[in-house]
């Protein structure tokens, strides 16, 4: 466990619960044939960029909430809405940007994340 | 000038200033081929979508520059993180969300966006 | 009920049978946190956008079915396929759209389309 | 030139000039690296699959201008309008189609397809 | 079976076993509606691209799922790893071709694919 | 200078001159904004991704190229078609790579980067 991973697994904490943050290292899906993604996403994408000052979390969550439903990648789509509603975004501030990327993304893929957002409110509540 | 379109001019004075919002009306420079684009953009991006409460100016900004860095659109990237500066984002603010970007698009399209908006804070400043 | 929800409501039955129009409105599957959208599908998407003059419905349905396929949004591409039908295009005529893509986007998107198309004429024979 | 290339290359000239295809042969861009890319474009794009029956050469066009538009693709969303215009689709019809799209792609496409579009009918008029 | 077809099915066997082979011309699951995406599948992709020569069968893999990975089409990764694996490209030498795609691409894609290759590995042990 | 940074400094020179080395730390184009963009890619993207054992230089260069082209994004296939030659890739490899793309992503895409490639070739002569 070096610097950039502890800093990482500091930084996660404003993104999910103990709980979760624990099982993120214990429990590795990949871990088998890809140990060193998780690692990458610790230290790198946690450690030295969600860490980074100059922006708060709940703005962080809501840049990649935007970015994965840009892409449209539903996994990460589930995932992230999570994390943001973990710094604190209310889930109107969710759905809010989510209908504000309307007339920039189209109607498709804000549809198919408002049923993924749906369905998280619903296993938070 | 319906309702719609009003409440949407009144809104786009949020992201640019007064003189671009009259310029946008006076001067479409799609105005021979496709009137009704520049009337769908105030109307139902700005009076429809933009001007709904619960996300501030500043989010709402944000957001569509992440949706048009994540898309690789070059021509938007630059109207909207000057738009951005206009709601009060701070140049660091735009920054650290590009960079945010990095673990979730990829450097190239982040690297490309910061060229862009390297040149908008120099024509703003 | 405004004027351009009427005009879209309208617009929709070219695409929709009459059951399936109603079912949209009185049975909208994001109405909990996100009932807006279902309004701006109406009003924008059908009231101000399809119900233009100078494209038939054909032409217009063949458009959205390329743009969601070249997207990758399974879920819309079924939607829209089925009301592509209901306009009146023959199957062999989306077949044919679809495989005048496979220059331009590829077989991968083609092939997923086409697996949606085959099981969306099965339901409708 | 075998019987691919010569079934191509009449289909061609339903999208363009007698002189452009012409001059798609003798003065192929790519010739120094890679001469069989325009090969495969006349042999497959145009031999294969433009000049399959079930679905007129207006339409072919529409989904193709649709496809490069929503890929952002722009020297093809030039070449395509321009080839979609010698088809006999009017400027309207290309104009609606790009409107058409809006709602499904979001204005940042839409807007730079049209810029390029308003060029074109300049240049052909 | 015209020369371009024997061609193709000559190549395809790089890529897959001889019964998969056989398979995929006895057993195509959208012959009822578009008999000829198979047949342009073999005759171009195969008989056209993957058999040229100046690169061998191992790198046209990792271009190929390189390509339908950055897209994000679930179901060409899971085909083209195990054709990869085929060509006798090592399960270490897929992971690292994904593991390098997260500076391009971002953590989301390379993710996906990750857990596809696993369940891949997994079928091929 | 840490560690990692020296490890993806040495990576670097696989993929570029030593001058070309030398100038990335020297003259950062985004020095003024983003100074740590930079630290990222020598660091991460060099000291983490392309250090790592199990794929080759030349297998990895053709993974970014095969990546930024899917993206379509200009400026990064520039710069990874220089790099691929820079560790051996010949440039009929780096064509066949190119070509293979075409039953995955389409034409577009593979002309506007063969067209790149042709350039880059010009100025390597």
């Amino acid at each position: 466990m070096n610097e950039r991973f502890t800093k990482g697994f500091e930084t996660i904490k404003q993104y999910v619960t103990t709980e979760e943050a624990a099982r993120m290292i214990e429990a590795d899906a990949l871990a088998d044939i890809a140990p060193d993604l998780r690692k990458m996403i610790i230290e790198f994408a946690y450690g030295d960029v969600y860490s980074r000052p100059g922006l708060d979390a709940k703005s962080r969550a809501l840049v990649v909430i935007t970015a994965v439903v840009t892409q449209g990648a539903a996994p990460q789509t589930k995932t992230h809405i999570k994390r943001g509603l973990h710094t604190g975004l209310a889930q109107t501030e969710i759905v809010e940007a989510l209908l504000q990327l309307v007339p920039y993304i189209g109607f498709p893929r804000v549809q198919n994340a408002l049923t993924i957002a749906q369905q998280v409110f619903k296993e938070e509540a």
